[in-house]
């Protein structure tokens, strides 16, 4: 039994969407966020960098004595989880796998595409994860470069935003039975893109399938936490406190909400 | 990945209700698996003899070069575990924690069931598991030393099962919501334990529960094994091979099954 919180970092507000279900799962669970609100999107960038923001990140969380971390960024988690995990003491958790492999659980037609950001399709994790537990399984994979910016700046619920996923995703449509959001701020625009691609296909949403994972984890390990009264989770944001509380309040349901700034960098030196 | 075995102890067959969950689940996987039926039942022995029975098995087990050892035996579980884990440097899973967690996040009256051996409810292991996660919770434990001979000697079928089964849950029906089988072995007995307990009482399978947390620690430890045409899957039993055969090849409907007979005894000097 381990009443440390858990660690999540993301990009910006992406990881909420992994938060949320944290809270919902696992109520006892105290929760530390980071997210990287003033230098996301991350997908744009090279991996170096990529690599070099989420140690920021890390060490962030380190500095808050946090028992596990959870990559709730599948742009961080295909560009430094292997890096990250091999130095680490404590469990660090990928939201790559888990949904990789609820995935090829549930397509029937063995046609599964993955949306994601250009940093994440390009380093081909999503393809090979699967195709190394399933040979036989078409993959197609799709960068979405402007999904994050539009959740980003609270825009999930505009035109614009209606008319970008069924641009983006027409290319998809009627080739996969099975869709991984393959990046934690889709599922902020999961009714938009269910729409696009019909009822049909089975969305498969990378960070609640991590927070299955991360229960029958700490059940293994004894990292559970007590039973309590009150979790005091603290969410810290690189950018500004106002946007990042309006897309979490609501997002999350739960006001009001301990956020802060935060300034990372400084702790890269900790590496 | 890791292409060896995974290795399963049971006192007798009531592993077998795991294996074929692991089969199922895990298609992948190879099994070793050994079944104390010359000692069965484990039930009404002292945890002391459970503990070194348990031990020969182990090794038995270590001596086939497994990846993991899956104790397939609630007794085993409640009485060795702890020790076993704590000796060994593969991963070792008993089968209560995973019954324990279903069965607090199934119970919508927080009143659970527990059947299991003499051995098992002595020890208060789901007790104290399912109240250690949730305090509220009314746990009725009630121990069934009949069940077990019934299934090692194939009288599944029999009236004798059915009357014994039903005069034995007696003390249970209407009482809990949820009824864990904490004995590998009451799977076989299955239908005539739902009858008896009425159609709305909803049975947690200890093993197959196991099974579905063992798949998440396979994919995270890298433990998975490649896909493959055929594993060699073998059974040994410490008493005669027949009778073992029957059961084993109708529960697990593969045939011909590879059945040895062992001596396991010898394997405790390594101890």
């Amino acid at each position: 039994m381990d009443n440390r919180p858990i660690g999540l970092l993301d990009s910006g507000v992406g990881g909420l969407t992994v938060a949320r279900e944290l809270l919902r799962q696992l109520p006892n669970e105290e929760i530390v966020y980071i997210g990287d609100t003033r230098r996301a999107p991350y997908g744009p960038r090279s991996s170096e960098q990529i690599i070099e923001f989420t140690w920021d990140m890390v060490n962030f969380l380190l500095s808050k004595n946090v028992k596990m971390i959870v990559m709730a960024c599948n742009t961080a988690t295909a560009a430094a989880l292997t890096e990250v995990k091999e130095k680490l003491d404590i469990p660090v958790i990928g939201v790559i796998l888990a949904g990789a492999t609820s995935a090829i659980q549930k397509t029937k037609d063995k046609k599964i595409g993955v949306i994601a950001t250009q940093a994440s399709i390009r380093s081909g994790e999503y393809q090979r994860t699967i195709n190394f537990k399933s040979s036989s399984i078409e993959v197609t994979s799709l960068a979405c470069p402007k999904f994050v910016p539009i959740v980003e700046s609270n825009e999930m619920h505009s035109d614009i935003a209606k008319r970008v996923v069924s641009e983006t995703l027409a290319p998809l449509v009627g080739k996969v039975d099975t869709l991984i959001l393959g990046c934690t701020h889709y599922p902020l625009l999961r009714s938009l893109i269910q729409e696009t691609m019909g009822e049909q296909v089975r969305l498969i949403d990378s960070g609640a399938e991590t927070v299955r994972d991360i229960s029958v984890l700490l059940n293994y390990f004894l990292l559970n936490s007590e039973e309590r009264q009150k979790c005091q989770h603290r969410f810290y944001t690189t950018a500004g406190v106002d946007s990042f509380r309006e897309i979490a309040e609501k997002w999350l349901k739960l006001e009001p909400l301990h956020i802060e700034h935060a300034e990372i960098e400084s702790f890269n030196k900790e590496k």
